[in-house]
């Protein structure tokens, strides 16, 4: 009954109903500029997030962090932190934390190579990128192998591809790029085929000028435009627990004098690199975060700094970490209560540890990504694509979770609640046991009512059994073979390519840069 | 060198400290009772709320609803509704509706066979069920087959087996046998196999009197203290829009009567049998509840009525019904709204309509999964293993949406945040850089501490492809194939084989009892 419905409107259609103008409701969100729909949730009352804030402070001021690089325990030194040159411990006073916490930015515009893709990284906005830092990547065409240049180049077409992931990330790690040329083969990449925010690796202070004038150059900006706003950014792991080394100390300064956005993300795996509770993982991921944020304030008053969680549980049995897990979406809730308790933007993460695209891909994926819906995360990083907790990303991954992206984005779109929507006249206009499909509120509406999948099929088993009976995955090849094979970079990011490779030529010729550890 | 810090707990373990009783903390839930731990989500304002019951009542008043059966006309007549025996409209005033309302139970108490298997279905609790009613069944091991008996009995086991489901569903039809005896069969299984609620379809009287008798043989009840309980439940589907038909009008009164559990649901596919907007269709639901609600009321104040709610969309291409979509999840969302506007226990419904039990089926279950958690539903129904719109279940989709189910029952138990879990000690044992593994705080938590695991294999890639490079779904074949070969029916269940026999060998020798349609 319904196929026969679906004819009728078919028939509508072709009656030339659907070139009438006017009265269609559009639901369109814009999905380049997200605001969380939900409220958040917590795990934690407001004692216990004051409570762990205290205690992550209180382990700052009481037992230290170790910090490797001489410039940040002078500068944590010079502030008044305690510092012990023998061991590196810096004890990290209260009251520079809290100078630290108000001089943060609450919120940071964030530019891109064009207007449209500018941010506010602020607590409310939502933000989606895809997985990022594996060495492997993996596709059903060519197998799992290690990262390459191409496959990178890839991955950026696909990720400036789609709106619903905001800004690029450092997907897939080249290892056919010698690591002294590696930041320009990179940079080079995301300034040509897009227009999105830029990620900058913080391997050494040589790497990062080397990528900001990079940069500069495709943005066409002088050194003091580039400073006075947000052009890229970084991510900051801490070692944890309690130890920030060499080059993330750096990139903390460096992108703080810069005035370019630091992620700082304590990687903090319960039960491994911090305590077995929820709450004790927290603890420490926050005393990490407030000490890389003290360190950015000093550097530079007001440096855009974003608040990083990324606290997980490994399994207890084997020591491998887990995502998506109930103890990872309760950390991301109490991570949220914590970001809202400082006021910062924050990041998340999702992800899973499943080696291929399967169930458990998805199920986990999808867990990680409600906890960060949920926990009101501004930036949630390896929202797509992540395999093996990182070890790899997958194309077809990629397109399948954009599928649960661009769904959560739709939610963002408000739900038309008036009298035409509620739609009595419709209601009335349909006999019992009657359809909808020619009434005419469908017939203003059909277009636009409702998303349409990228990957999903909902033909019936004989119809999908007769076009070749394929998985979601399956079908997520041909989607992305298609977007590489159609792709047009934005030719403002096209045009960039001249300039820099006349410094990358110059550059190369002087020997590159290489990471610093 | 997490690998090595886990052999550092190994050894530990080794050492006895595992032995030690007392302080180890307890995470375990109680699957088998769950409140719901998130604020409800809205998506309609208060006012649109409460203008959408209020356009339900004028659809109900002012066009009136199709009511088949005689019986139920002259109930609704006698209570004062506006009948016209030609066209069979019912026009129910909001007199009746609003009384009806307040005679309904707030919660309904639902006994089991045994009382650790007791439900409280109210506002604020949280019940799962596996996906219900498919004609087709399909594994991995036997391929999509029409459904069997011996399919249905395999099906109850696993149901049986899984705290996280609370009640039984008819999951697969079994078309192996003759309609006049199937519900002898059902019945059987669900109570021999089971001591959770069973499910009785509601297809005529001398059906639903048959399957009420096995009740309470099974359960051991006279027919007095069976009217003073809930002991069994169905599933009224209204025929949308605005019509109910023979047998859904006589199970409402049926079960009404006889004191059990109906869960009246519209199923409302907006742009197909309903309006084409969220509002529009949640409008029709509400007026369609709303009307088998008026008759259960009439038929006995006090019934126990659960709200129902199943709206999603269809594709507007090709009137395929769709699920897990933006404005499923919005329905559903909107429905809590309702729901909680008039106070009652409501179901939500869960599903996919992939084909087969990939990607795309996980991420469809999983937003209908977060829609229902979100919007507060007190029943989800179809949460576990329903493939293709409900025309099958899957034996090895029911293990993962299981995991799925497992870890929101996870997210149920509270999350400690004392200073015992803040653990300002635990982070003052460990060096920077060091690791947690064999802290004191772990070493008294780590059995409890996570969640394990179903069929989510967290071994890395090497491990992982040496044991088999199995997809989750090929891991859930042994999963449901070992619990099957170890599955022992509760005793009281098995021990109610005899007088069912009995009943069912004298019923069938009389012919049995065809459904009435």
């Amino acid at each position: 009954m319904i196929d026969e419905a679906a004819r009728d409107l078919r028939r509508e259609r072709r009656r030339g109903r659907n070139g009438e103008p006017g009265s269609e409701s559009s639901r369109r969100p814009n999905y380049r500029s997200l605001k969380n729909p939900f409220l958040p949730q917590p795990v934690l009352s407001d004692d216990q997030v004051a409570a762990i804030h205290d205690t992550a402070l209180r382990v700052l001021e009481e037992l230290g962090i170790k910090v490797l690089l001489p410039e940040a325990r002078a500068i944590l030194a010079e502030a008044g932190a305690l510092v012990d040159e023998d061991s590196q411990m810096v004890r990290i006073g209260r009251d520079m934390v809290e100078a630290a916490l108000a001089s943060a930015p609450r919120s940071i515009p964030a530019h891109g190579g064009d207007r449209s893709r500018d941010l506010a990284l602020e607590l409310g906005s939502m933000t989606f990128l895809a997985g990022s830092g594996a060495p492997n990547v993996t596709d059903l065409e060519r197998g799992r192998r290690p990262g390459t240049l191409a496959a990178f180049e890839e991955f950026m077409k696909l990720l400036q591809h789609f709106d619903v992931l905001h800004m690029l990330g450092p997907c897939i790690e080249p290892q056919d790029v010698d690591t002294r040329f590696r930041h320009y083969a990179t940079g080079r990449a995301q300034l040509t085929l897009s227009d999105k925010l830029p990620f900058v690796f913080a391997r050494g202070t040589p790497q990062v000028e080397d990528s900001f004038e990079m940069v500069r150059l495709a943005r066409g900006l002088s050194e003091s435009e580039f400073r006075a706003g947000a052009y890229c950014y970084t991510v900051i792991n801490t070692n944890s627990p309690r130890q920030l080394d060499i080059p993330m100390a750096q990139g903390i300064i460096d992108f703080a004098k810069a005035g370019q956005i630091s992620i700082i993300t304590p990687f903090c795996l319960a039960g491994a690199m911090a305590p077995i509770t929820v709450a004790g993982a927290l603890t420490l991921q926050h005393a990490e975060a407030m000490a890389g944020l003290t360190l950015a304030q000093l550097a530079r008053p007001g440096a855009p700094v974003v608040y990083g969680s990324f606290s997980s549980n490994v399994d207890m049995k084997s020591g491998a970490p887990a995502f998506g897990t109930p103890e990872h979406i309760k950390a991301t809730l109490g991570a949220g209560q914590l970001a809202r308790f400082t006021g910062l933007p924050w990041r998340s993460g999702g992800g899973s540890a499943a080696n291929i695209s399967d169930a458990q891909a998805a199920h986990e994926t999808q867990f990680a990504l409600w906890g960060s819906v949920l926990a009101g995360a501004t930036v949630c990083i390896h929202a797509a694509g992540w395999l093996e907790g990182g070890l790899s990303v997958s194309f077809e991954k990629l397109i399948t979770d954009i599928e649960a992206l661009q769904t959560v984005a739709e939610l963002c779109a408000k739900t038309p609640g008036d009298a035409d929507a509620i739609g009595f006249e419709a209601i009335a206009e349909v006999q019992p046991g009657g359809h909808f499909f020619s009434a005419a509120h469908t017939m203003t509406r059909y277009r636009t009512a409702f998303y349409e999948p990228l990957v999903a099929d909902w033909s019936n088993f004989g119809n999908w059994t007769q076009s070749g009976g394929k998985t979601a995955t399956e079908r997520a090849t041909g989607i992305w073979k298609r977007i590489l094979s159609d792709f047009q970079p934005p030719q403002s990011a096209a045009a960039t390519a001249g300039v820099l490779d006349e410094f990358i030529a110059r550059r190369s010729e002087e020997g590159g840069a290489a990471p610093v550890s």
